[in-house]
């Protein structure tokens, strides 16, 4: 008998090309197809121009729901994967998909600690007109958001939530096709999109999830049925990998709260969860995503049961007290949560009026966004650095009565900035018509 | 003033991601932008893995004429561009999409030359299923297909034809790109073939092309539909780029002549030369498109008339002349043109014969071309050589009445070779039936 008679027969290896052409000709892989392309990305078997055909094969043709749970599994089987079992309290986290002043995160880990939940959170950066919830924390001076999974585990432990960034460990495939897609146009994709989320998700140690869809002008998702496209892909997908998971859609055609831009964000969560009061919409769309978590970790019978507790812990400054020790723990100055005026200033604070009498009825919020990036309050390559004291604090809303001379909004401008010419700009970005219109509805749907 | 502001101004450079997102979206990208992305394959600026993605998108969303044509440009221009403009007469060539027993350009390169026309024939290797001129010629010993350029002028000066292969100055982009769609499933995209082939027969300083655009179950498009596309597409994207083109239909419904791999082929085609007689589909192919490069070359007035000239030097020998010195050029054996037994001989030479009685109906060519690969006859792998013995000859062609005992083939079969097992595999992919069926036209169109 020869030696290769008596070989072990093996399967014969996956060949990329062969299952892009399966892709690209609209079929299904298996888990196994799935498994060997992620699995090739990370040891180098896989080249990435065959990732990146790959890619955009699956832009056009799409997934089934079972290939996008294997893909999430594959990329969360790419790392590590965190588990908090040793905790007492359901592991319930949210994730928005992003808008303009979405500064939801900061009010609502602490709420959802101080109501009995633990909130293993992992945020992101800026990511287009979007500011990201590590940007702005990171405008508390000394915030640290790369805590070991050791430190992570105690901040859960002893306070009960902790935001930190994706560590190095996480989902690593992720972050490979990550920067893949950001490059060759492949970001807008369903199942990819699904995948990134819900990998990071699973290696976190969520056992449940709360989906916040934004959805409108300041959003990705521009119309509310992508965006419950995009929930219902998610929600399908969360469930096959074991991760309960409900989900807003709520309305991105103006700021969320008050605040725009990273320093005057977080100064407006202090003054909400200090005082228990604020912006109409940033505290309803926090409470209502804090009542789903509640009613998802199993603490309360019912939304209206979850609604009714975190009103409570968010009055009676249980939240606020969960905010500063997670600050406290993470190396942020607290002694910034107690004197605002230790925030960075920027160099221009100018009031910018109304010049023609009518109603506030429309906003271009993604151009609003877009600004901040351009004030210096996001980036546009990755490599730069963020001024955390530009911005915007509206004072007026949707809907608003406006007379020439009332104050629209406070905009914090950075040294040298053009102040007339800034001011232009974001005048053209709102229309001011004689007829009010309806308000869009802040909570779309619940899925 | 600043520095800065004395700098001339200089045009943004384009960003491979928002190019890759045009085409994605099914916009139409512009000469530069087209040009932006072939020069960058090749400097460096655009990654692999952007081009293999924008290669996807391409084959999902297709390109404009212009947008080939620029494509095809820009693709000549990564390289060197040959002219001949100092040698008379009109510069034409062919170019075959590829069949089983596609043998014609070894009798029409030399038949051509031997009308008048200078033939600076560019070839290619087997691929897919399909052989390659330069293997075949390869049968030939020492037949050099890398010609240097000094050489190959010399030869269309003095013979007025030559086949080599392409050279390393020729199109790089087209080289690395192709490289790049064989890996990640975008070779089947009209515009992208359309750019490969015709950036070559423009380098190589053909101004006029006559196409055989093979169709049916031994060639790369199965439908008559599929092919004419193809001929439209190369038609006018090489009447865009300056390039005459007309373009032949033609049937790969069985293989092209009798033989069927490497040195068999030659010998059919040296038959063909010496005697001026043949296969008669061998034989018509050719006439017909040597009519079409000799009207294209403006050397008669019109088909028939380049149908006379070119059966007259079929003939009365001059193309088994000019045969002769291009082999004795590009340093063949000239013996072996002589004496045909000095061809490789195959180890097991065997008659397979037709087991009942009826009509050949049908038959699986692209199977016939898979077997000569599994023979040895053709590459699994680029570094894979070739045996030049293998391969077919057959007795009978579609439509022919067998009693049984009648001799379909002659096999050509490599050492060791499971005789029974191949001719198993053989039978099985002809049809016999009771009932004679129409046999397809030779020649299906004329563009």
């Amino acid at each position: 008998m020869s030696a290769a008679s008596t070989a072990p027969s093996v399967p014969l290896p996956f060949r990329p090309a062969i299952l892009i052409q399966k892709k690209r000709d609209g079929g299904t892989l298996t888990d196994a197809e799935i498994q060997f392309l992620i699995a090739g990305l990370i040891d180098g078997s896989v080249a990435d121009y065959q990732l990146s055909a790959f890619l955009m094969a699956v832009y056009f043709k799409g997934m089934t729901p079972e290939e996008t749970a294997a893909f999430t599994r594959a990329m969360l089987d790419s790392g590590e994967r965190y588990r908090f079992s040793d905790i007492p309290g359901p592991k319930v986290d949210k994730h928005s998909t992003g808008g303009i002043g979405d500064k939801v995160s900061m009010v609502l880990a602490p709420l959802a600690a101080a109501c009995g939940l633990v909130v293993p959170m992992m945020a992101g950066r800026g990511l287009g007109f979007t500011g990201g919830t590590l940007d702005k924390l990171e405008s508390i001076a000394g915030f640290d958001v790369r805590l070991s999974k050791e430190r992570f585990h105690e901040a859960l432990r002893t306070i009960g939530c902790a935001i930190i960034g994706q560590s190095e460990s996480i989902a690593p495939a992720d972050r490979k096709l990550y920067a893949l897609r950001d490059v060759t146009a492949t970001v807008e994709s369903l199942p990819l999109i699904c995948g990134s989320i819900l990998s990071k998700k699973l290696a976190e140690g969520a056992e449940a999830l709360v989906l916040d869809v934004k959805v409108g002008s300041g959003a990705f998702m521009k119309s509310k049925d992508q965006g419950r496209k995009l929930a219902k892909a998610l929600i399908s997908t969360a469930k096959k990998s074991g991760l309960k998971c409900r989900a807003l859609l709520t309305n991105m055609d103006q700021p969320l709260g008050t605040a725009v831009g990273n320093g005057l964000e977080i100064v407006e969560c202090i003054e909400m969860l200090r005082t228990g009061s604020g912006a109409p919409d940033l505290k309803e769309v926090t409470i209502q995503l804090c009542a789903l978590m509640l009613e998802a970790g199993g603490l309360v019978r019912n939304v209206a049961a979850g609604r009714k507790l975190a009103a409570e812990r968010l009055a009676d400054g249980s939240a606020w007290k969960k905010f500063q020790q997670m600050v406290e723990f993470q190396g942020g100055s607290t002694r910034m949560l107690h004197d605002l005026s230790l925030f960075p200033k920027a160099a221009h604070v100018v009031e910018w009026k109304a010049m023609k009498r009518g109603f506030l009825t429309k906003m271009d919020n993604e151009e609003i966004g877009r600004m901040i990036i351009d004030l210096g309050g996001g980036r546009k390559k990755t490599s730069d650095t963020i001024d955390p004291s530009v911005g915007f604090v509206f004072h007026k809303k949707l809907g608003a009565k406006l007379v020439p001379g009332d104050s629209i909004v406070t905009a914090y401008l950075p040294k040298g900035a053009d102040v007339r010419a800034w001011e232009k700009r974001f005048q053209a970005a709102l229309q001011i018509g004689p007829q009010r219109k309806a308000v869009p509805k802040l909570i779309l749907e619940t899925l």
